[in-house]
């Protein structure tokens, strides 16, 4: 798309520099005219045949939400781009997961719309040899947010009126659940909001990556932090530790006083430094999903493992359950909207989970040291300078 | 301890009438002492042979919480009455379940305390050959509301001052999840709350038993429900069909439009006709749950099954899980508390649950039968009424 950004102005250049060279005056203005309705022409031509190109090469799972005509329309709408990125993402990690797993396990692909605007694509993976459950969801719907939705953001700093607003959101959305009890759980979600008020529109971003070990392999764990601050480097060398903490404190599940996983990067209500920029940043967390995680399922999907870890596996499924379903926002909000594709919501629910009263886990065991981590989160970047420094 | 009291007071007018035969006024003075003396003494002597005596008959699964010198000096007191009711349900119901149960499978017993005040005794039945996972808990807790406990109770039309109020809440709880999948499972509570403020103290009950097969048997519905309306009956006609319907608009999960199960009877706030009245009516309610429940074990506990029928087992124990921590109140106020002993809370969560994505059950299958009726609940009672009216 940049090549064709590039190619197309130095041609349009090329055709104003011959242009140019016209003495003649009506000459020059038939020229123009020509020139000019060329340049529309082809620029017609090839929007239509980059989003040809887009749907064919990019292989999306299933065709957009939104008709491919009024994307074309809106190239330059956030709404646009969001939703191509989204479509991207999704189909770029289902293809590199299905890599990793066996060639008959394949993702399903659901497309789905609501009555009241918009739709989603739900692509799952169930039971398969390397991942026991694995979902990747996009959605992008509008319509008119309830009254409660809007005092929720109100209560969150949102600057916004107290009625009904129309609103637009895309995101994508995915958990990967493997089979192997050494690979860790990964969750993402990338989204776009806009809100419509009397003094115009509200928009923001929000998302984030975190991985969900069930074993501590600090290696990995490292790996993982060091993806994102990449990622996050690129744009603001605030953002890697800013968005850790945030994560830490998000995935928190107070009742056990311990944290989901190892965590991540989490941020939500970012609308600076400006819409490209923010969206640059979400792009660039979005793409850094597989480098981060597609590694770790190599190395581990095929480590030993025997009953003992299978069952410690079923039990910090059901923590993950419980935070799911008692305190993640997004899941609340997802369940508590009228005419929610409420399936779409609880694919990041294992395929299975256990629950056992008063589970201890033995001194100094594996399993105790991963506990540690959840109770205390590190700083795992600070550990790999320290390693630089000694080194 | 009903023929104890008469014999007293049978005993006491024999000697006030002995007593009122002597003319000599210095010897009725010091005889009226000795009576008095003597009565104390005697009914010191009986109430702890009473308390021994229920502490030994009734075979409680732990000590009460509430120190048992307190109990006595408070008999008459609906804390104590409370107390001691959950404490004889407690281990009634797991006796009778471990009656069950192999000769090796018993319940773990947990006494703890809370800093605050009170405590619990958590009975919890794991692995067993016929149940799964039974936990019967019981807890006698005090201490201050916090405003959002009194904000909810507001909202729910109690004449309560917004302010840290003293509380008292006495309650028995239990769920058995039975490993055979043509056992339901059931779950009951029954609870008496108090709360002071300035105007003096308030108090009222709450409760329920509710069922939730797998496999739908009219039969044992049925059975269940008559159970329970006998148990209603015998204190208020219109109780049974008000607090059946209660019961299926509580356990009933939004998002997928269907109950939990096929209910039972449920109420909250209830505090009429008077206090005695309430409690024989929650008492009659507690003690319905064995003769409404263990036949049903007894009768399938051997029932034959298979890989199919366990699997649909696991989904629905995926759909208690959705329900209890997504929108059951009792679970969200207890995790919500500050001190919250999660674990007991918690044990009414199943040993294992499911998640399959869009899950579809086969038509005309015993799952569809089930599902029809969690979509649309039955008047189970008018049915018996046709058949008899038919027969």
């Amino acid at each position: 798309m940049t090549f064709n950004i590039l190619f197309r102005s130095f041609q349009t250049l090329t055709y104003v520099g011959t242009y140019k060279k016209i003495k003649n005056r009506p000459l020059r203005l038939y020229c123009a005219a020509v020139l000019g309705t060329g340049i529309v022409a082809y620029n017609q031509y090839q929007s239509k045949a980059e989003m040809k190109e887009i749907m064919q090469l990019k292989n999306y799972m299933a065709n957009p939400i939104t008709p491919v005509e009024q994307l074309e329309q809106n190239k330059d709408d956030m709404k646009t781009q969001m939703e191509l990125l989204i479509m991207r993402i999704q189909a770029e990690f289902c293809r590199a997961l299905e890599k990793e797993e066996d060639k008959e396990a394949k993702f399903t692909v659901d497309r789905w719309t609501r009555k009241e605007g918009g739709g989603g694509i739900t692509c799952v993976l169930q039971d398969g040899r390397v991942f026991e459950k694995a979902g990747v969801n996009i959605s992008v719907v509008s319509g008119k947010l309830p009254p409660a939705a809007i005092q929720q953001m109100r209560s969150r700093g949102k600057n916004l009126q107290n009625a009904e607003l129309p609103f637009f959101a895309a995101g994508v959305s995915a958990v990967i659940h493997p089979r192997n009890p050494m690979v860790p759980t990964i969750h993402f979600n990338y989204r776009y909001f806009e809100v419509q008020d009397k003094d115009g529109v509200q928009w923001w971003f929000g998302g984030g990556t975190d991985l969900t070990p069930y074993y501590l392999n600090e290696d990995d764990a490292l790996h993982f932090h060091l993806t994102l601050k990449h990622a996050c480097d690129d744009h603001d060398s605030s953002y890697y530790a800013r968005f850790k903490k945030w994560c830490d404190d998000y995935f928190y599940i107070p009742h056990r006083g311990e944290r989901r996983g190892v965590g991540g990067i989490f941020f939500d209500d970012l609308d600076t430094p400006n819409q490209q920029a923010a969206f640059a940043f979400v792009t660039s967390c979005a793409e850094a999903v597989i480098p981060s995680y597609v590694p770790l399922v190599k190395k581990h999907k095929d480590d030993a493992y025997g009953y003992h870890e299978r069952q410690w596996q079923l039990l910090r499924r059901g923590r993950y359950v419980e935070f799911n379903l008692i305190y993640d926002r997004g899941t609340k909000f997802g369940l508590h909207t009228p005419e929610a594709r409420y399936e779409s919501i609880l694919m990041s629910l294992p395929l299975n989970a256990k629950w056992e009263y008063m589970h201890q886990v033995q001194p100094n065991s594996e399993e105790e040291k991963l506990l540690k981590i959840l109770k205390e989160p590190k700083d795992w970047l600070q550990i790999e300078d320290k390693k630089r420094s000694n080194a």
